[in-house]
């Protein structure tokens, strides 16, 4: 980039990011939501993906650390509020786990992500420090890949009930929520991102840190299609590991 | 320290730390409580004390970003909220901008930080650094303050309201409002200390958070002390320098 993007374009470029980057077009999401996938492999998938769940609260909580603006922590705040509930059962994290109680896995194995891979803690563990330690304009614009999610819970609600028995509306209720609330936290960010992007570089910096989430998305993804679909491998220690799939 | 504490031995010792070393011994408060400063010095006061209002919600922020708990995640939000408010113009940080805009310091320059003392900006940041980078349990110790500060603040409001015609009660509504919150916080934090801290290392670490805390609190006075009351030591670019006390 070597020119100011107007913000209409900058729009444009963070949503290509998006269209070439974004996990919905990662092979073992076209397995997940055309119900291709044995119980176990979905189940791999909830269990690895529970732990990026548990995280976001505390990225967000690290993003508000760095934030000298009361309105901006107002306005983050309202995350926390989604994924931890006011009470214990409410929020995102609660609603992941009616997911992963509703696959029959142990509640305790879950929260202490004991099996989960070790590339899923790597990419997530690198999204909360990233969060934590780079500018506020790239941990906001880092959180942009929620402009894409409401098309992939569509296909994906759409997809797993269509293809699993063992998966019900309810148990996917965390989706139905982040139908809203991702639009809402999207806007608001990048919103954000068009009014504080106002240099060559700073725009740069805003797409690298989308480009960068859109990794730690894929990322996770690879971890489970390399040990969970093909080959095969599940790493010592992992959910699976030694039994066959 | 060489025996684990009983959890009232705990408490107790807890206590005593506030009574040997809280900010409520410190001359400055003496003064201030007293009505005998002047005007600018009250000013002085509440311009520097902004300063370590408006790092709080970030220094919970950073507290709730180490924290993998839901439930304290959750409990802990609430001081977020007390700080920051709902809408633009409500919680503390907005309560503490009405003390000084009632004591008629200009807005921008109070958010600024421009004119505080560098000993209230290094106290305040090693504050913030060490929630975000000691133990939970010593982060969650080093708010223990809270434990002592009702008494401070019915004889600062009732010393205050007596002491200066330029101060009035909507003006001292902060302290008000803190008045419910800071025990029910107390509360919530001494049951964590006392159920987590259950070696005699983590015990001490506590109460050393503790000590911690209040000597954070003690220097913002005795750098307010040493600036505006004896012997007048303004340093160059903080509040009143160059002019007369």
């Amino acid at each position: 980039m070597t020119e100011l993007l107007s913000p209409a374009a900058l729009e444009a470029a963070l949503r290509q990011v998006g269209e070439e980057r974004y996990h919905n077009r990662h092979p073992f999401h076209a397995l997940l939501h055309g119900g291709r996938l044995s119980r176990r492999q979905v189940e791999a998938w909830a269990l690895n993906r529970f732990y990026y769940q548990s995280r976001i609260p505390m990225k967000d909580a690290a993003l508000m650390a760095r934030c000298e603006d009361p309105a901006l922590r107002r306005a983050w705040r309202q995350r926390l509020i989604d994924h931890d509930g006011t009470a214990p059962g409410e929020g995102g994290i609660a609603r992941w786990l009616a997911l992963t109680d509703g696959l029959g896995l142990d509640r305790g194995y879950v929260v202490s992500g004991a099996g989960i891979l070790p590339a899923t803690r790597f990419a997530v563990d690198a999204y909360v420090r990233f969060v934590a330690e780079r500018t506020l304009l790239e941990a906001v614009a880092s959180s942009l890949t929620e402009m894409f999610s409401p098309a992939i819970i569509g296909e994906r609600v759409a997809g797993m009930l269509a293809g699993y028995d063992f998966v019900t509306r309810e148990t996917l209720a965390y989706f139905n929520a982040r139908l809203t609330q991702a639009p809402r936290d999207a806007d608001f960010a990048l919103a954000y991102v068009m009014r504080e992007a106002r240099t060559v570089a700073a725009q740069a910096a805003a797409i690298a840190a989308l480009i960068f989430k859109c990794d730690v998305l894929w990322a996770q993804l690879d971890g489970l299609h390399h040990a969970y679909v093909a080959p095969g491998h599940v790493p010592p220690g992992a959910f699976g590991y030694g039994a066959e799939e």
